[in-house]
């Protein structure tokens, strides 16, 4: 491993850390009555991390935020797929997924990680929302926060290349709907051996403090609208679509189970309740239709 | 196509369509107040299926009952894991998938297929069986029934053959645990170009038969049982497991949204209501270890 990757990596899961103080810190603050717990756990095979996870909240029902620093060897199919010499990796980063009682806050998840094998380091992550019901205001505030965070750090910050990846990556063609109204992904930043690690680093930073502002404004604004069984019903089933994601296609998923990852603080992503009905459509011209019909790469800070 | 291997393909839809229609029957004559709907579907490339479900009965939270006949041109790399030649292949099947109310009465599910590629068919099926709690004689009486079945077919009806391939099938690596209690499974039945397709077929035909015997007196047995909340929860939460094997692992799952199937009917196994909750782990001494304990590859035969 060069130098100059092994000190991008510490301050990679430096940064991790920070980012998971303060956004777990923000979390509680807004719900103002559940906290975090913490559990470090340590990974057979090298590593490990720290899960926190806060359940059954004023305003949140379930949120995880997971930073891990792992290594080992890679499956040999695995190791192929990716940058760099050789099957040792080493890989830390920290992940969220956020779950709101009320069906009328949307779900978000980000992710910010760091992977270093042979003689490359890259990075990965992003975030994107996912709502029960669509207020387009959010959606343009959560995009637009993301833009001015990627547009600080132009080249490397490509916000329409981040936010096509994103709409691209969080699909489900089974369903031929993406999974929310998007928001920016990236990965292999740095791979090419080329780029600045230190410029991607400040990137990724900046991204992942621009998270707080970008979706707890959202969350403020929504949380005390008036909701009734109808709408949790279709939280719950759109929640199933969300599992389905994370199940069938999510990368970041696979690649914990099959490096030998902890499933608790893998599978924290997936929702705490969750309806499967059969054959479910909205109504015409409802609410729940209009989420639907958003369902698919949409420009939002042109609309 | 070879004469012989349309004439069992043939026969082996009408068996499974047979199947669906007794299943149905006996599942709502059991519940005693639901019934299953009915749903014809055609495939945008060839073929069509019936979709049964039925859902909030007495005793059946959800079941769906499916047969389905389908034809089309396989993905290069899934025909190439395949018997036979080319990427044509037609496929007729009926699955099932029950989702008892009361956490006392097992889930279970049961599948049996035909398919054919190139010069070869094959038969695959199986049922397994998925308790919340464990009583021994369900355990016993199931897979009894099962053998019983098979016996009278060997040496097709391999029941220890059939009996371990279930355990290894439904098996979560990133759970270490067995989806349940088991049951048999087998595939490619026939695959090899050797075996009697009509002596295959009534082996099929046999275990098939005998899916009411083996399930329906264990719902009556533990469906008047008294259960809380706890046990309930208890429920959605193994429920969990249930979901996270057919999507990260089935086949038939994957296959079907391989080749187009169709989504609201391959994800009609999913459960009706489902819980994931963060690192909960059961109390050393109780009914929900003892379940855990016991969910990995045992002879219940021999207990």
């Amino acid at each position: 491993m060069p130098t100059e990757g092994t000190a991008h990596y510490d301050r990679a899961a430096e940064l991790f850390v920070e980012l998971q103080t303060l956004i777990c810190a923000a979390v509680e603050e807004l719900d103002g009555e559940a906290r975090f717990g913490t559990e470090p756990w340590e990974r057979d095979g090298g590593g490990g991390g720290v899960s926190r996870v806060l359940t059954d909240g004023r305003i949140f029902e379930k949120a995880g935020v997971n930073w891990s620093r792992v290594e080992g060897d890679l499956p040999a199919d695995f190791a192929a797929q990716l940058p760099g010499e050789g099957r040792a990796f080493r890989a830390t980063g920290v992940s969220l997924v956020i779950h709101p009682r009320s069906p009328m806050v949307p779900t978000t998840h980000a992710n910010f990680r760091c992977l270093a094998k042979g003689d490359r380091s890259w990075f990965g992550g992003g975030a994107d929302l996912t709502p029960f019901y669509l207020f387009r205001d959010d959606a343009v505030h959560f995009h637009h926060t993301l833009r001015a965070a990627c547009d600080r750090h132009a080249p490397i910050g490509d916000y329409p290349r981040f936010k096509t990846w994103c709409d691209e990556y969080f699909y489900l063609p089974h369903r031929k709907e993406t999974r929310g109204v998007g928001g920016i992904f990236f990965d292999y930043l740095g791979g090419d051996g080329h780029t600045s690690l230190d410029a991607i680093l400040a990137f990724v930073a900046e991204i992942g403090r621009a998270f707080v502002p970008a979706y707890l404004p959202i969350v403020k604004a929504r949380c005390e609208l008036p909701y009734g069984e109808p709408q949790r019903t279709w939280q719950l089933r759109r929640r199933g679509r969300y599992v389905e994601f994370n199940l069938l296609y999510d990368r970041g998923t696979v690649f914990g189970l099959k490096t030998n990852g902890r499933t608790e603080s893998i599978l924290m992503s997936l929702p705490p309740l969750v309806r499967w009905d059969y054959d479910v459509r909205p109504e015409a011209g409802s609410p729940e239709e209009e989420l639907v019909r958003a369902l698919r790469a949409t420009d939002w800070l042109a609309v």
